[in-house]
Formats: C-alpha cells, structure tokens, sequence
C-alpha cells in the first residue's frame, strides 16, 4: 500500500492515448501514489519544449525513477522517452509492468524480447484494471 | 576509418523514415561497417514479431551495441527500441549521435535534455551527411 509508482506514457510521441493514460492513472491513485501525474494531463501537449526545460524535465523524471517503487508504462503509442526510461529502470533494477493493446501495436522486440520486463498485451481496456489491482497488491 | 557503427531507426514504430534510414547507411557503409544494416531494409515490415524471434532480436542487438565503436541514431520517428537502445548504449559509455528533424518532430525531452548525447536537429536531409563524415573522421 502507498507504493510509489513512476507511470509512462507518450507526450511528444504522440497523445492519442492520453485519456487512458488518465484514468490508469486514476485508478492508481486511488490506493497509491504517482509521481508522474501530468502524464495523464489531457492539457499537455506533444509540442512543448524549450532547451532549458528539457534539461528539467530529465533531472526531474530520472530522480523520479529512482525515488519509485514500481514503473507501469503504457506502451501502445510509440515513444523515444518511454523506450528510455524502461531501459534506465532496468539498469536501477526497478520492476516493470509494461501494458499494450495487441489490436493497436506490436510492442518493440527491444522491449518483448527483454526477459526483464513484465509484459502485459490486453485487447480492451478494460483488462488493464485488475491487472494494475494486482501488481500494486504483490 | 572502419568503425563499426550501429545505426538505430523505428522499425515498429513505423517506417516512414526507412529510405533515409537506407540513405544514410549506405553512406556510412561507404567508409565504415554498419552492424544494423536491416534498419534500411524496405521490405523490412513494421508488422513483422513473434514472441521467439523477438527474443533472438533483443539478443542480437544488445551484442551489437556492446560491439559497436558508436552509435547514430535517426529520430524523426517516435520508437520505443530506439529510446531503448539511446538508454542502453548510455549505459555502455558508447558515442552516440542523434539526428532528428525539427520541421517534422520535437524530440523527446528524455534525449533532448540528457547531456550525454550529442543531439543533430537538421531541417533538410542533406544536412546530414557532412556531419555523419565528420562524426566518422573524429
């Protein structure tokens, strides 16, 4: 209980998977903590940036990774910082649940060929939530 | 002069970048060995998986990076195994070069405010080459 949970999802890969990464993030929240929250910001848009912030948003977010408990990362949206951050969270050793919709995408061989990773492909949303239930429960 | 390089571009991800991925490898093939050739392969398909194959792929790709002298990355395209592979090849102390371009694309804050990279925005494909030439010369 209260674990600390780093979500992933895309931002400026793409945002079309906004509204769920919302409500997984919801549904977190509800018994545990998420640091990265704006994540699931229907506000935020694939086109902010500015150099200095980037430079912000990397400290922050990989001083996220290591604060957390767990990563859960939706991976259905094709992403270069969501490709990172799982490789950064192996190489701290954090356990990752990593969620796609297998009728969307075909999740990267880097990420389905990585026995490291917990892979869980669904084929309706509403699979993800008792899934989530259970790995926060572990 | 004969480097080897390991050259990263979306596959899954989509591959609408995949006759300049093609473009820029012959280049580097010029002087240099490509360990990722496949990259551009056009009748390499975004489609293509299969949970075995995807095993092989993560192996063989992690010995080439290990392999490599550096690394040159082509991220107009969101992907998840190159954010992998940027992540990873960070992680082995390996050169990496990143090129994106910036009427097409923002580049993930993950990339573009990590320090370690060194990161190419171009605006015209051409742009590219002369800095590839360089980077293998250095």
């Amino acid at each position: 209980m209260n674990k600390k949970v780093y979500f992933a999802g895309s931002i400026r890969g793409g945002r079309n998977d906004a509204e769920f990464y919302r409500r997984m993030i919801e549904f977190i929240k509800k018994t545990d903590t998420v640091l990265t929250e704006h994540i699931g910001d229907l506000s935020l848009s694939s086109l902010e940036h500015g150099e200095d912030h980037d430079v912000q948003i990397y400290i922050q977010d990989t001083a996220w990774l290591r604060e957390s408990d767990l990563v859960i990362a939706e991976c259905t949206s094709p992403s270069l910082g969501v490709g990172y951050e799982m490789a950064y969270a192996e190489k701290l050793g954090k356990p990752v649940y990593i969620f796609y919709n297998r009728k969307k995408a075909n999740l990267s061989a880097m990420l389905a060929g990585d026995s490291y990773f917990h892979i869980f492909p669904y084929e309706d949303e509403e699979e993800v939530f008792p899934e989530i239930k259970r790995i926060l429960e572990e």
